[in-house]
C-alpha cells in the first residue's frame, strides 16, 4: 500500500485564496513537487511558498513554456515515475497546481499517469474564472443560466458554437489568440459588456473593460468574461 | 465612504475547502451575514463555524427552501437594507455564501441591490463542481477541452444543446429533475461514463457511478458530471 499523491490545487495566484487543506497538507508532506519553467521559479510554489515553514525533499517538474501544443509526455513519463518512487517507499508526495487541478490543471496529466501505480487524492482549489469574476465584479451564472469555459485557442467557429448555447463564458488562456477573439466577439455583438482580466492574483493583475484594451496580445494567463443575457441575478 | 460589504465564498461543505482570505475576513468584521433555512441552521454558517471565535453581529437572511422559482425580492431587499445600514454606520459586514459567490451563490442577488449603496468586495470559493470533480477523480477540462455547467431545471432540449456543444459538461441542482436528466443522458449515449456525487463535502455525500444510482430524485445540492470525450488530459 503506498503512500498518498496529493494533487493540490492553490488557486489562481494570491497566497490568501489557497484553503485551509492544501496549505496544512503542503506543510505536512516529505515531498513537494511542482510545475516550473524551464529557467526559474514555479509559479505554484510562489503561491504556497510564504504558508511553508522547515525543510521537505522539492521536484520540480520543469517544462518548456506552455502554449498550445503541451504533450511534454516524456517529462510527464519521468515526473511520474519519481512521484510513484517515493510514495512506494512510504513517502507522501503533494504535488502544486495552479488554479484546481480539474479544470486545466498540469496535475491531470500526472493523475493519468499515476493511476494504479500510488493512492491520488484531489485537493479542488479556486479557479481564475471565479478570481476574475470576484476581481471584476462580474457575476457569473444564477437559477436556469449556463456558463461555459472556452479556451481561446479553438478556432473562431468552434468559439461561436459555444458562445451560442451559453448565457455567459470564460474564454481563456488568450496569449496570441487575443486579437483575433476581440474581432470574433465584437462580430457577434458580444465585445460591450465584455470584460478582460489578465493574470489574476499575480504580478501583473489587469482587469478593464475589453473595449479600453487596445494591445492584439495579451499573457497566457488572461481570459475575457462575457454575459449573453444579465437579467437572472437581478 | 461607507465600510466594506464582503461577499465571501466559503466553498461547497468542507470547513477544509475554505481559503485563508475567507477565514481571515470572517474573523474580522464585526457583522456576518448569511442565508438560512425558515427553521434551523445555516449551511454557510456551520462551514465558516469551526474558524470563528469571539462575539459578533449575525444577520441570518432567512428563506423558504431553495428550489427552482427563486426570486425572493423582499427578502433580499429587507437584507440589503439591512447591510447597506452597518456599512454606512461604518461596520464592515461579511456575507457567507456556499461555493463561489458568482458561480450559482445567493450572494449575487445582494451585490446587484448593494451597488452604489457601499462598496462590495468578493473573495471567490471553491466550487461544487471542482469539489465534486475531486472526489470522483474525474477531470474535468484540458487543452482545447470546454466545459459547460449546465443548471438541471432547464428543459432537455435546452440541456441537450448545451452538452452538444462542450466536452464535458457538469449538470447542477439535480432535486426533483434527476430521473428526468439521467434518461436525456442515457438517450444521448452519455450515461455510461457519467458520475453521480450528491451534497459534497456535507452530510450525506456520496458519489457513484450514475449507473448505480437506482433513485429518481435526488438532493438539491447534487450534480451529475459528464464527459463527451476523453482523451484530452491522457
Amino acid at each position: 500500500m503506498s503512500a498518498t499523491v496529493w494533487g493540490l490545487g492553490v488557486g489562481p495566484g494570491d497566497p490568501g485564496l489557497v484553503t485551509l487543506r492544501a496549505v496544512e497538507i503542503a506543510r505536512r508532506v516529505p515531498v513537494l513537487a511542482y510545475p516550473a519553467p524551464e529557467h526559474g521559479d514555479s509559479l505554484a510554489r510562489a503561491i504556497i511558498a510564504p504558508h511553508l515553514s522547515g525543510a521537505r525533499s522539492e521536484l520540480a517538474i520543469r517544462m518548456p513554456l506552455a502554449d498550445a501544443a503541451f504533450p511534454a509526455s516524456d517529462i510527464y513519463n519521468a515526473a511520474a515515475d519519481a512521484i510513484a518512487a517515493h510514495a512506494e517507499a512510504g513517502r507522501e508526495v503533494g504535488v502544486l497546481c495552479l488554479g484546481d487541478p480539474f479544470f486545466y490543471g498540469s496535475f491531470m496529466y500526472l493523475f493519468a499517469r499515476l493511476a494504479g501505480r500510488a493512492r491520488v487524492e484531489v485537493v479542488p482549489g479556486v479557479t481564475s474564472v471565479s478570481a476574475a469574476a470576484a476581481l471584476a465584479g462580474f457575476p457569473l451564472a444564477a437559477r436556469g443560466d449556463s456558463l461555459v469555459a472556452i479556451p481561446a485557442l479553438l478556432e473562431d467557429r468552434e468559439i461561436e458554437r459555444r458562445l451560442a448555447s451559453a448565457d455567459s463564458a470564460a474564454i481563456l488562456k488568450l496569449g496570441r489568440h487575443f486579437g483575433r477573439v476581440r474581432a470574433l466577439l465584437q462580430r457577434l455583438g458580444l465585445a460591450d459588456d465584455a470584460r478582460y482580466v489578465a493574470r489574476v492574483g499575480l504580478a501583473g493583475e489587469r482587469h478593464a473593460p475589453l473595449a479600453d484594451v487596445t494591445a492584439d496580445e495579451a499573457p497566457y494567463f488572461s481570459l475575457i468574461l462575457v454575459h449573453r443575457r444579465r437579467a437572472a441575478w437581478r
